[in-house]
C-alpha cells in the first residue's frame, strides 16, 4: 500500500456543502494550507487540511492549524473538527522536506509549531473531533489521538510508525496515545511501528466509531459535540484539563530539551541519508506520472 | 428521570433481617443517620445510608460514614459493605443546603468531613464493597469507586455528572474513577457529566456486577469479602497500599488547597444563583405532594 | 493443585532439538541451572531454567539469568526467549531456602540479584518473550510480565500470590503487572492473592496466545520477535525504553530501601516460622516419595 500516492485530482473546492446552514470562514486572508469554517446554526468549527497531495505538515500548516485552533476558541465555537480535503490520506505526517538538509532557524521553527500546534489542540478548551477520511500515519496519529473523539472511514491506517523509519516518537506522541489506548497495546504497537487498519484500529479503541463516508463522518463528529449541550462550558474546559495537565506541563517544560533530541535524532547521518534516499525516489516516481 | 423524588414511604426500621445470624450495632447512641451492624457469623460490618429522602451527604452523615469506618478497622472486621435504607437513591451525592448561602465555619467542616471519609474509605485497611441499590450520581459514585467492588441492581444510574450543573469534580474524584475504569472511558464520561444506566456501567467496568435484589447486591459483597479468607490481612492491606497511596498523599498535601479551590467553586454568584433557584424548585415540588 | 510437584523426571537433555538450524551456547561454563542457545538462523536466543524441580529462583540461578540476559543484549540477539525444562514448572518463584533463618551476605545477595536481573529483563534492549510451559506463580510471574509477551500452555496457573503467604508483592512486582493488565483487574488479584488459570489470564491479557505444545508456544514468541523485522533496533530500544523508563528508575533509586524492607518482611518470626513448618511439609512429603 502507498499511502504518498498523488491525489492532486481531488480539488478541495471541490467539496459539495454539507449542510444548508450558512457557514463563514474565520480564515485570515493569509490562509494557503488550511480552510476554516464556522456553521453558523451550530456553532461548530471545521478545519480541513488542504495542502495536496498528502497534507505533510510543515511550518506553514502547522502555524495555520493553531491559529485556527486559537480563533476557534476564541470564538467560543460550540467544538472543533479535523478533517482533510484529500479522500486518502488525513495526513502523512510530518514534511520530510523540513527536517533533509534543513535550515537551523527554519527547523526550530518547525519543530516548536508542533509542539505549540499539539499544546493548542490537546490542551483546546472546546470539544474536539477528528474525522479520519484518509490514512492517519506519525503526525496524522498524533493529531487524531489530541483530539477527544476519532471517527475513521474502512481500509485506511493509522498509528504511530516511527521505529520503521529509525526514528523514536517523542515522549508526548507517546503520551497522548496511552490516553486513547490500553498501556499493553500502546507498547506493543509503538515499538513495532504498527499502522493498524480502520478495523484493527476500533478494536483496541484507538478510533470510536467507523463510517462509511466522510459526510457520515462530520455527522459523528457533530453527534459527539452535541452530547455537551447540556454541559457548563467553564467547567467542562476545567474537568478536560484535570485530565491532560500533566502532559501540557510536562512538554512545556521539556520544550527546549524535546527541540535538542529532536535535532539530535534527524541530523544523524544515517537519518539524513535514509531521507535523502526516500526523497529521490518520491521524485522520480512523480517524474514518472 | 427524577433522581430526588421522595422516598419517604422506606422506613428504614422496615428493612428485613437478611439472615439468621444475630447482628450487633457498633453505632455509638448519636447515629441518626446511618445504621451500622456487624454480622457475628460473618464478621462483616454493614453500614447502612440513612437520611431519608435521598440520603444526602451533609456534615453529619459524613462525620458519622467516617466513625462507621474507624470502627470497622479497629474492630478488625473481615470487610465492609455500605448499601442505602432507600430503594430507589443509594446517596444523591452532597447537600445542596450545606453549599447554599452557607456559614464559613460550617462549610469548611462540611468538605473537610468529605475529604475525611473519603480517605478513609480509599485507604481503608479492610475489604471495602459497595451494594448500589439506587442511584448514585456524583457523591454517590464517590463513594461506590473508593470501594474495592460494586454490585447495583438495574435500571439506576451512576456516574460523576459535576458538570452538567456546572461544577468540576475535584481531582480526587477523577481519581478514584480512574482506578476503576479506562481513561478514554473516563475522560468521555466526566467531561460530559454522564450518568450510566446500570446496564452501561457494568459494560465500561464501572460496577463488576448487577443483581436484582437487595439482598442479592448484599450476598455479593459478602462473597467478594469471602475472597480474601485465605489471605494474610496484614499483607492485604499493605498490598491495597501500594496501589492507593498515591491519590491519598496528594489529597492529603492538598487538603487546604483543595478546601480553597472548593469554596472558590460554590461561592460565585453564578453557582448560588443556581442552587438556590433548584432549592427552591424542590420546595414547591414538596408541597404539592 | 499441587504446582510444587517433583519433575525431576524430565530430564533437560531429553529435550528435542526443534529446529534443523545449528545452535551455539553462549552460556560459560559454569552454568549450573540455566542453558542457554542462540539460533545460528534466527539469530534468537533461548534461555531455559533448569534447576529441577520447579526452577525455585536462589542466588546462583538469578545470577546465571542475568548474565544470559546481558550476553543476549552484547551478541545483539534478534531477541529472547525464557522458557522452562519441566512441563509442568515454568518457576515456582523464589527459594524459600533463601529466606529461611538466612545468613545475612547470602540474603542480601540474593534479593540484590533479583533486582538485577529484572532490571536487566524488563529494560532489555532487545525484544522479549515468555514460553510459559508450567505454573507461573510469585516470581515465575514477575519475569513472565517483565517479557513483552506472553504465550502460555493450558491448564497451568500464573500471578502474584504474595498475600496468600502472607508477603507484600514489592512495589516493581506491581508495576510490571500493571504494564500488561488494567488497574482494576490488577488490584482485586494482587489482593486477593489471585492465580489466574490459563484461560483466565488469557481474558484479561495477562497473557497474550495460549497454544497446546512447548513447540508451538517458542514458535509464538519467534513470531512476536519477528514482528520487528523492519524495526529500526536503535529506535526501537529507545521506544521501549519511554514506556519502562520509570520503573526502573523508582527501583534504582530505591534498592537499598527495597532491600530493608524485604528484610524486614522475611525476617518477622511469624513469617519464618511459617516458612519453617512449610518446608518441613516438603520434606516429609519428599520422603514418602
Amino acid at each position: 500500500m502507498n499511502i504518498i500516492r498523488t491525489v492532486r485530482s481531488v480539488a478541495f473546492s471541490s467539496i459539495p456543502n454539507r449542510t444548508l446552514s450558512t457557514t463563514r470562514s474565520l480564515s485570515t486572508p493569509s490562509a494557503q494550507y488550511t480552510a476554516f469554517e464556522v456553521n453558523d446554526k451550530t456553532g461548530i468549527a471545521t478545519l480541513t487540511l488542504n495542502r495536496p497531495p498528502v497534507n505533510s505538515l510543515n511550518l506553514e500548516l502547522l502555524t495555520e492549524m493553531r491559529n485556527c485552533l486559537k480563533d476557534a476558541e476564541t470564538n467560543k465555537c460550540k467544538g472543533l473538527i479535523i478533517t482533510s480535503s484529500s479522500n486518502s490520506v488525513f495526513t502523512a505526517g510530518l514534511d520530510l522536506l523540513e527536517m533533509y538538509q534543513p535550515q537551523d532557524e527554519r527547523v526550530k521553527s518547525f519543530w516548536t509549531a508542533l509542539q505549540s500546534m499539539w499544546m493548542e489542540l490537546y490542551g483546546s478548551k472546546i470539544p474536539t473531533a477528528a474525522a479520519i477520511n484518509g490514512h492517519a500515519p506519525a503526525g496524522g496519529c498524533l493529531i487524531a489521538t489530541a483530539c477527544e473523539y476519532r471517527v475513521m472511514l474502512p481500509n485506511f491506517t493509522i498509528g504511530l510508525n516511527e521505529t520503521l523509519i529509525g526514528i523514536v516518537a517523542p515522549k508526548w506522541f507517546v503520551s497522548a496515545f496511552l490516553n486513547v489506548v490500553p498501556r499493553r497495546v500502546a507498547e506493543q504497537a509503538i515499538t513495532q511501528g504498527k499502522l493498524f487498519t480502520t478495523a484493527e484500529a476500533h478494536h483496541v479503541g484507538l478510533v470510536d466509531d467507523v463510517v462509511n463516508t466522510k459526510e457520515e463522518a462530520i455527522a459523528k463528529c457533530e453527534q459527539f459535540i452535541a452530547s455537551f449541550k447540556n454541559v457548563n462550558p467553564y467547567a467542562r474546559a476545567l474537568t478536560k484539563q484535570q485530565f491532560r495537565i500533566k502532559e501540557l506541563q510536562e512538554l512545556e517544560q521539556q520544550r527546549e530539551k524535546d527541540l535538542q533530541i529532536f535535532l539530535g535524532l534527524i541530523m544523524q547521518p544515517s537519518v539524513q541519508k535514509a531521507m535523502g534516499i526516500y526523497l529521490e525516489g518520491l521524485k522520480k516516481k512523480s517524474k514518472k506520472q
